[in-house]
């Protein structure tokens, strides 16, 4: 007898998180005999837990199709991490309560570390609370962090965006820096791992001069200036991409300057003026400096085909792998070649992939700090290539969905987050 | 007799100034009973100052060809202005002893304002000196300030650059403001004039609660305050788009609110950071920003298609207007109707070019001063319509052209700049 399913979104958005969302609901949507809705949690687990369950069958089979062009979360998501099963069972026998009244016999969490987590727990309280539900995780962060598979959805789209626009701007300085500007830094994300700058350093194939700062290297200021010397010396210009992770040997990061407004308040500003100001202080040079934030993570304008193929597959298989049984499971992205790139879709027991970060491999910074090795770039080249354009309108904007929306009735008193 | 052509880029680079290199010596290339030789200056004017002339001839129909898709200067840009005739008379003298001594009868000049003064003193004093040169004046600028054109190329690239990141941004945060970031600041350029901060505010047309502030329009913080609490109570979130032009009454810009660094050093921040944690103090809305700088001007990936063809031909326009025998004028965009969007080359003297700066018609602003009006949006779609992509590689990464830029012999003495 068909049951419904429950999808959510997890953390930070995607410019590809709603290509999984596309992936499970098409999915679903062709076996109507084992899964008779999706809903999806208005906001992402915060949905569920209010119960305010978006009826997704309401959207046009053209609208969902429009998610996989889409950047964002469709159905919203959230930061809500749930509480451990000790400190605070009742979140989770909630969730298990909505999903008995709307009998959700599925769910499926498309988000980072705790998300896996999170759904790890619901497959296992479920079963013990006698309402067994099959809980799939669907892989998604930009973080880039997850474990057993090869990578994760919103990396590749990020690595791309990042790698253009540095080539980009590079070119740009590249004409200037007779007369003008010498120095260019880019701030990318990353507060942990280094893997959205390592992505920066791809165009030291293009014949840039580039220097990169890894959250995963202690910042040595002095090493840092003679290698941009070296680079400005010898190329006239040169590129820093560096990771709003990147820190002193104390843990302090490079943005936390202790710098202060007029008022004495404490500001926040980024690591690539603090970059820039001192390559300015030590050596003179004329710099400009960006600091991509959500642009990065949302561009969907320029996501990687390898990317978005893999977001929506990720989320099919979900589907099909809940279809066929399976249980407390994760999707994984399994690469079988570099050249030709081919990949398959594989799983991973979440027992496995809850509560474990994926570094990025040592071995893919160069000895001197500021590089990525080969096999780095053996390791992202597959994972941008290709470009999957969304549709434009007649102005000249994307043709981006945005989705009705509408909730289901609810049958249960409210619960107080 | 044929003779030989001069071409320099000049000042701020942009993703198109290349597209409008490669009408020029692709036209130049069909006239060669006309023209025998394109020459490029080395990084712009100085190139010519200094007698570092690039032989474009050395290059292939592939690498010119490819120059329509590449941002930056191809043959270097420089930031020099030429001093009046009065206080350096040297210099406009010697570029014409340079034409001189290398037979070059044209001279195409592709920039902004500065640019065009120069090209029209140079027709001017080289009539006088009695070696007579055709100097024809390309437009560029993302500042889209020059006058009679209906647009500059490079403009409607960043128009589009800024509409679409701004919009993918917005959905993210809409997707995370419930729990999460509920303003999104994106800084743009534009110290004089807010062009490029307008297009963001093309987003409105696209469901997004946004906020423009322009440079045209006296900074003022409480209803700067009010029009941001409005927002986000009615819609949750908020963007934010501000022109780093935008200023107090006493004509101070935003980014310099007197912050300091540890040392006691002023530091530079941007105006981005400055609007975010004031909404943070008075209002408590968690918040990220973005400083576009470079990448906006830069983004090739994401240029406009009108932009591109525009560029193009106004720089094969420059060269078949100089073949007929023209003198002293800059081809213009001419707009002949918004829907269907048609246009046309049309020219002005440069008489009426040099030294007239055009300003952002106030009636694009509205009352309120923090959007844009429907004129306004009017005239934006047309100069962000349609995708002009790049070919990418295997890697996907973009074919951008790096020239050769093989130098000519030098023929005279050295110039101090």
């Amino acid at each position: 007898m068909a049951k419904n399913a429950f999808y959510a979104q997890s953390g930070g958005v995607t410019a590809v998180i709603n290509a999984s969302a596309c992936g499970v609901i098409e999915t679903a949507r062709q076996h109507p005999d084992k899964i008779a809705n999706v809903y999806a949690g208005r906001n992402g687990i915060i949905g569920a837990l209010t119960e305010d369950l978006i009826y997704t069958s309401k959207e046009s089979d053209a609208d969902i199709a429009a998610l996989k062009n889409t950047p964002s979360g469709g159905f919203g998501s959230c930061r809500f991490k749930l509480k451990s099963l000790e400190d605070n069972k009742a979140e989770y026998e909630r969730l298990i309560e909505v999903f008995k009244a709307h009998d959700i016999g599925y769910f499926f969490y498309n988000g980072g570390g705790d998300s896996a987590d999170t759904c790890y727990k619901v497959s296992q309280l479920s079963e013990k609370m006698g309402f067994p539900v099959q809980a799939i995780h669907v892989p998604k962060t930009v973080d880039n962090d997850l474990p057993i598979t090869d990578n994760c959805p919103g990396f590749g789209s990020v690595a791309k965006y990042i790698a253009v626009s540095a080539l980009e701007a590079s070119y740009d300085v590249r004409s200037m820096a007779k007369t003008s500007t010498k120095i260019f830094v880019l701030e990318v994300m990353g507060r942990h791992a280094g893997w959205i700058a390592a992505a920066g350093g791809l165009i030291e194939d293009y014949g840039i001069p580039v220097v990169v700062l890894f959250p995963e290297v202690e910042f040595d200021q002095d090493k840092f200036m003679a290698q941009v010397k070296a680079k400005v010396e010898e190329h006239g210009y040169c590129t820093i991409v560096v990771s709003e992770g990147t820190h002193w040997p104390d843990g302090r990061f490079l943005a936390e300057q202790g710098t202060r407004d007029s008022f004495g308040h404490a500001q926040l500003g980024g690591a690539a003026p603090v970059v820039a100001n001192m390559i300015k202080d030590a050596l003179g040079y004329k710099f400009h400096w960006a600091v991509a934030d959500y642009l990065q993570r949302a561009a969907r304008h320029l996501a990687s085909e390898s990317d978005v193929e893999q977001a929506y597959a990720l989320g099919a298989k979900a589907v099909e792998f809940a279809i066929e049984g399976h249980n407390s499971i994760m999707p994984t992205v399994d690469r079988k070649s570099n050249n030709p790139y081919k990949w398959e879709i594989g799983q991973a027991p979440l027992s496995e992939v809850a509560n474990v970060e994926k570094m990025m491999p040592m071995d893919y910074i160069t000895d001197d700090g500021f590089g990525i090795t080969q096999a780095c770039k053996d390791y992202l080249y597959p994972l941008i290539k290709g470009e999957a354009y969304p549709p434009y309108d007649d102005n000249g904007m994307p043709n981006y969905v945005t989705l009705k929306l509408e909730s289901i009735a609810k049958k249960l008193p409210d619960f107080d987050l």
